[in-house]
């Protein structure tokens, strides 16, 4: 078997990252950082036409999309148990906090960070980005509920949605914000996560840290 | 079985509404507008906090986010073949699909017709309109690019990821858009899904129209 990852460091391709030494098997790591738009590449563009990272390359299989790449990995690995499948309703919860990751908390950082997005010339940029703080200290505050009642994203056990929660985590401190202070049960939730050797690895290998 | 979908006329909730019409099993549409906030009532803020459309509601279990909820209906009547599980592949691929079209081309949508979501004061509508103009028609672009090889959007057969793709098109003939001149692949699949009984009662439940 072979599996290629295509990641930029400390983009959403850190959850896949710590997904696949989850799961350890044999996988290569192929980088792009999107901070030279090394993703707009003429080899990138060839794995990935949408230009976007993470891409995942499986035995000449390639899939794009965060929350299906997540979702695929915990389906073909079951014996990393990553992947809650043991209720149609676990797996659905499990899907719709992927897609909200995707098109809401994500979104909103990309105002913050990616406000080329939503508007064509720089001198809008601004509105864009205040709003973008609104919106992902919104989506902070959803998964800070969240953790409040639990120890992981679906219920009581680590599962492929944890890692992207970590991105957003680690996003937030770039953002600024006092992530400790304003987000306690997430800071948790954060170190709880710092504590596996999987991504402690994944951060060694991004050359990236959660924490200051 | 009880099942309950929680819907707007024309929004993305279309999906899952013809979705529920090709299953054939009962159930129950409530519908909370968008148009007039009805999404942001009390009453439907107990069903999903987050206020957004669609909601369903199966046995006691709510589910929301429109991936999520159409990969749970697929999964769960596979008589209806409607969610490619065939291979581990196809199932990704659909995934990978119901991703983009929630993360990226209802989010350019979303620039046109809420713009509010990306800037807080109106007078910074235009550009962010602008902007999605752009982003939106190159989502209809890469589905055309999609249409022209093949008949639906994973491959040879009607799946969960269609319905979702006939809303982007009434959306861009809602944007103004010369659907049938720039996007006569999509066109030809719009009319091939309009062709569907299960499509043709829900515009007329909806009181909606995919073509002038």
């Amino acid at each position: 078997m072979s599996i290629t990852l295509y990641y930029s460091p400390g983009s959403c391709s850190l959850a896949p990252h710590i997904v696949l030494n989850e799961i350890g098997k044999p996988f290569e790591l192929r980088k792009f950082a999107t901070a030279n738009r090394e993703n707009y590449s003429t080899e990138y563009l060839d794995v990935n036409p949408k230009g976007r990272i993470p891409a995942l390359v499986m035995d000449g299989f390639t899939i794009t999309e965060n929350p299906a790449i997540l979702a695929f990995l915990g389906r073909q690995f079951p014996e990393a148990n990553l992947y809650p499948v043991a209720t149609p309703q676990s797996e659905a919860r499990c899907l719709e906090l992927l897609a909200w990751s995707s098109n809401t908390a994500h979104v909103a950082f990309a105002q913050l960070f990616r406000p080329e997005r939503f508007v064509l010339d720089e001198v809008d940029h601004g509105p864009v980005k205040e709003s973008g703080q609104l919106n992902f200290k919104q989506c902070l505050a959803e998964i800070e509920a969240e953790l409040t009642h639990q120890n992981y994203a679906v219920g009581d056990r680590f599962s492929v949605v944890d890692p992207f929660w970590l991105v957003f985590y680690r996003w937030g401190r770039l953002a600024g914000y006092e992530m400790r202070v304003e987000y306690p049960f997430y800071t948790t939730f954060a170190e709880r996560l710092c504590a596996r050797e999987s991504v402690q690895r994944a951060l060694d290998t991004e050359d990236i840290s959660v924490f200051d």
